[in-house]
């Protein structure tokens, strides 16, 4: 970004510098879904057409762009910003699960799906998040971990081969 | 392979020779599950400390090779040597699954786990398998497809994102 910035011309320079500030100054987090967003609540927060009592939650922003690109999501995200690290001493007080505990009591939610990464930390996350919200009764559901479509067998790593047998689903 | 040989000292390229020769004379297909082994049947299909009842259904040996390295299946397999495709000419006739028909018939098997690539040709040959063998009244499954172990949900691919969102398990 710094040579592209410094192999341009100024007048560029200005208007970046400009569109930067007042992308600071515009985008806030919505208070619902806590996205960023120019208006709050956020385009998909107030869409009355998606279904508001299905909450996908997300590491981070760009997983709910990806989500809403693969188009087969209808429902509502929750972003923690962030994931549990100990190593990096990111802690549950640092995620947005109390801000997502609130709106399970606030509003009618008929399931919450935990779309966090399947990695050490995303799984963390995801068991935390569980037990966290598990006594409010609401229906709680994990993405499926597997062979990626157009992966193959023979060259899937062994944890998720292990995975993808034990988790086989009925024909 | 070729500048490999011709890299080599002749004694080398004489001993591979030899190799193959011997290596095409000694092996067959076991008369269970069809892997290519030097004893007839295989050491899997003869091990009495495996799961001989459930089948799990591969593509080509090299995929039996890949589930054995994960070590996290101990029951016997199935090999098609190949998977439908028409458009190389492929059809039902070309694949084992006469075979694997007439295995079930002769034995009894409680599961068959079916473990060919999550992709078109793959996923094809799964449905076709499926066909066969539902009348037989054996439970049937499919290996888990969705985000791998150590993905990330902002990387995958819409499709696979779609499907890890639609099979979604229960937490």
């Amino acid at each position: 970004m710094a040579f592209h910035i410094a192999r341009s011309p100024t007048e560029y320079g200005h208007e970046l510098a400009e569109a930067i500030v007042q992308v600071k100054s515009t985008l806030k987090l919505c208070s619902q879904c806590l996205a960023f967003t120019p208006k709050d609540p956020c385009v998909i927060c107030s869409d009355t057409r998606r279904d508001q009592a299905t909450i996908c939650v997300v590491e981070k922003p760009a997983d709910m762009n990806a989500i809403e690109q693969a188009g087969a999501f209808k429902g509502v995200y929750h972003i923690l910003h962030g994931v549990l690290s100990p190593l990096d001493g990111i802690e549950p007080g640092d995620l947005k699960v109390q801000e997502l505990i609130n709106r399970l009591r606030r509003q009618p939610v008929s399931e919450v799906i935990i779309a966090t990464n399947p990695t050490v930390e995303g799984e963390a996350t995801a068991t935390y998040i569980a037990q966290e919200i598990k006594q409010l009764g609401v229906r709680l559901t994990r993405i499926a971990s597997g062979i990626p479509l157009g992966g193959e067998v023979e060259y899937t790593s062994a944890p998720t081969l292990a995975l993808a047998l034990k988790s086989r689903r009925e024909l």
